[in-house]
């Protein structure tokens, strides 16, 4: 009977995931359940950075040399995380004062760290002048204000313009660019700022140009950074001045749901590698250029590991109820930036090779209907006790959930290092 | 050119705020601007308690005197207010182990808690247990559960049972019954769990029928109350006792989005009077009748008030960016529990009756598109250092929010008591 109902598809399960030989999932080389055993409890994130290292090594084998690779750390801010990133990209970018202060902790350069956002108070433009970092700016009234305050305390700030370009990413599972937005200033209006900061005797450091993010269409982000080269060469003649770092940004996105497949990077390396060939500014010499990246670097390495408390049969359908939720993994309930919700790839973690013969529905511990981590998935049979792994829960996870809603404990997080 | 695009429409502000002579919005009296000062910056969450005492007492007088009103703590469970809705409500219903301690915290009895939970551990069970709260019951196996960990106490668990009910609330923003769903036992297995409860010795205290939430058709309330009436007098029939407690469930919404209008409490409560002396139960008289109520009682007590920190200029289109965001309303952002992203009512807060003339895009500060306060809306020509709020924010708020996401500091709260 109960196959009888059709189940809906989930996202594949990343690369780099395996089972022993009871079928017990492997992360890092370690078992499942003596993860949680170490860790001490479900819920449960796991982030292994030999997947991290490995994917940063891919990418960087793909990209000309000439690109460098940023981390835009509000994907995965965890401290620990953060320390091992610092080791393996060029430049941390950060979104708040208090990125700032984990930025500052991990040890990477403060001359390596940028700073974006469309609402900066003063005190935190205050503490990122004053330890170095380089702030994009968004507007012109930002740049004033930064100005203002590096000359009040008798320093120069690093200024960088984030750029409104008027092009979009095409297929961008969010979009930052093209048309009116709060991010950055319009194209056209980036010469004359660029120049005010110059002219302030402020340090120019260059240009963010983000048009979108979580693409999976390899030609569609080589199309948009062959115009972002392209609108940096302009700025950069518009200016009469090489901007030091062009920031072309991220866009690379990963495959969370059924049909999707992961970017070709290749094809993205070597159509940069044209555009490049292409850009005066490179062809110059005088200009460094980083993609920033946040999810594409992180997504894969983490899993989220809950314990199924209950097993229950409603109207002939059977649901297995976790003890984590939307409160840990908010994303994955379909209930952050997706219009339809659809699965995300899922596991029973302590028979991950068996065969997958029941369509169950997952739901989370929440008191509310939103709460459903895996919608008709056909997995193994789930008992009480069993371990559900969730795929894809190393980016936007523990950090941009309702950890509080509803009063459940908060989800322990557990790096594993070579 | 500002007024040639067409503005999108926001949800009527509730009722309960005024402006002072200078404009200034007035919350429980206090300018919005002193209530700042007091708290000592935005973003701020402010509650009126008088609201709330208003509201209880509306609903008080439309519904019949048979039926107490219950407060679901999720809604808003700070623990200053809820110290207050203690002294307002009859009890509060609970959804963990952290709602438990909070509710023990504010001076509700525990004879007057109940907990209900998909997926409650062994430790939620056992500090409910030795608490003396009820317990609503969402399983078979919950039920052996509990009665196992109560016998290993050498106590008497307190039981309800939680019933999936064969219909849903119509028009309802979240059906929590209707078919197959992962909360509580469907209808047609309830009396045999309902006698396993007796046999064992257990306190059997009676039902939880919770059909669906935040609807705003009086009609559809009405009749999904008088199908749960009918729903408990079946079972206490095939059971053979009354219930000591019927917990009817809630379903009443508030007006979030343009066109919304409020209940009409008074269609239901004489519906609902109707319904009663249609029940066996209820002319019984040994049965007690409880409405579990959550954001109907809470919501437009709250007001979330962030302050300008930059206007700007993209496109022809106005943006003002507000230090607040998602990570405190996540709800007014449209990101959850909601397909389509309407406008919760917003205003500038020191110009709150002054004429809305300009077109503008509230965004948060957060460095994601996702984070719109408010798109396109009509309010007055916005400056930076304008206190802008955002109304319905006394439930599912602070809470229900990623107040971790990007690292920016959590928003205060404030209540205010006569």
């Amino acid at each position: 009977m109960n196959m009888e109902r059709k189940a809906k598809p989930m996202g594949p399960v990343p690369q780099g995931y395996a089972a022993d030989a009871t079928g017990m999932l492997l992360i890092g080389g370690e078992r499942a359940d003596a993860l949680v055993e170490r860790a001490g409890d479900t819920p449960l994130f796991v982030y292994d950075t030999a997947l991290i290292s490995a994917r940063i090594a891919d990418l960087r084998a793909a990209l000309p040399d000439t690109v460098d690779i940023h981390y835009a750390i509000k994907a995965n801010s965890h401290p620990t995380l953060l320390r091992f990133m610092a080791g393996q990209v060029g430049g941390f970018d950060i979104a708040s004062g208090g990125e700032l202060a984990l930025a500052q902790a991990s040890g990477m350069a403060a001359d390596a760290i940028s700073f974006a956002g469309p609402g900066k108070r003063d005190d935190e433009l205050t503490a990122a002048i004053r330890a170095g970092v380089t702030l994009n700016l968004e507007s012109e009234r930002e740049c004033a204000r930064a100005i203002d305050i590096a000359d009040a305390m008798g320093v120069r700030a690093r200024l960088a313009v984030r750029v409104n370009p008027d092009f979009d990413l095409k297929g961008s599972g969010m979009r930052m660019g093209g048309g009116a937005k709060a991010f950055g200033v319009d194209a056209v209006r980036v010469p004359a700022l660029i120049r005010q900061i110059i002219d302030a005797g402020a340090v120019w450091q260059g240009l963010h140009i983000f048009a979108g993010s979580q693409a999976l269409d390899a030609a569609s982000i080589a199309e948009t950074q062959a115009s972002t080269l392209a609108l940096a060469d302009q700025i950069a003649d518009a200016v009469g001045t090489a901007p030091p770092l062009v920031n072309i940004g991220g866009g690379l996105g990963v495959p969370y749901f059924p049909g999707d497949a992961p970017v070709d990077i290749a094809h993205v390396g070597s159509e940069l590698a044209r555009s490049l060939s292409q850009s005066a500014l490179a062809q110059n010499g005088a200009t460094h250029f980083a993609m920033e990246l946040g999810r594409y670097l992180v997504a894969e390495a983490g899993v989220y590991l809950t314990r199924i408390v209950d097993v229950k049969q409603s109207h002939g359908e059977d649901f297995a109820i976790v003890d984590g939720g939307l409160h840990h993994q908010l994303a994955a309930s379909g209930n952050f930036g997706t219009v339809i919700r659809r699965n995300y790839p899922i596991c029973i973690a302590n028979h991950f090779d068996a065969p997958a013969t029941h369509i169950v529905h997952v739901a989370g511990c929440l008191c509310t209907p939103l709460d459903k981590l895996g919608d008709a998935v056909l997995l193994p049979e789930a008992s009480v006790g069993d371990l559900v792994a969730i795929f894809m829960a190393g980016a936007y996870g523990a950090s941009a959930s309702p950890a509080a809603f509803l009063g459940h404990p908060a989800a322990r997080e557990l790096i594993l290092q070579a």
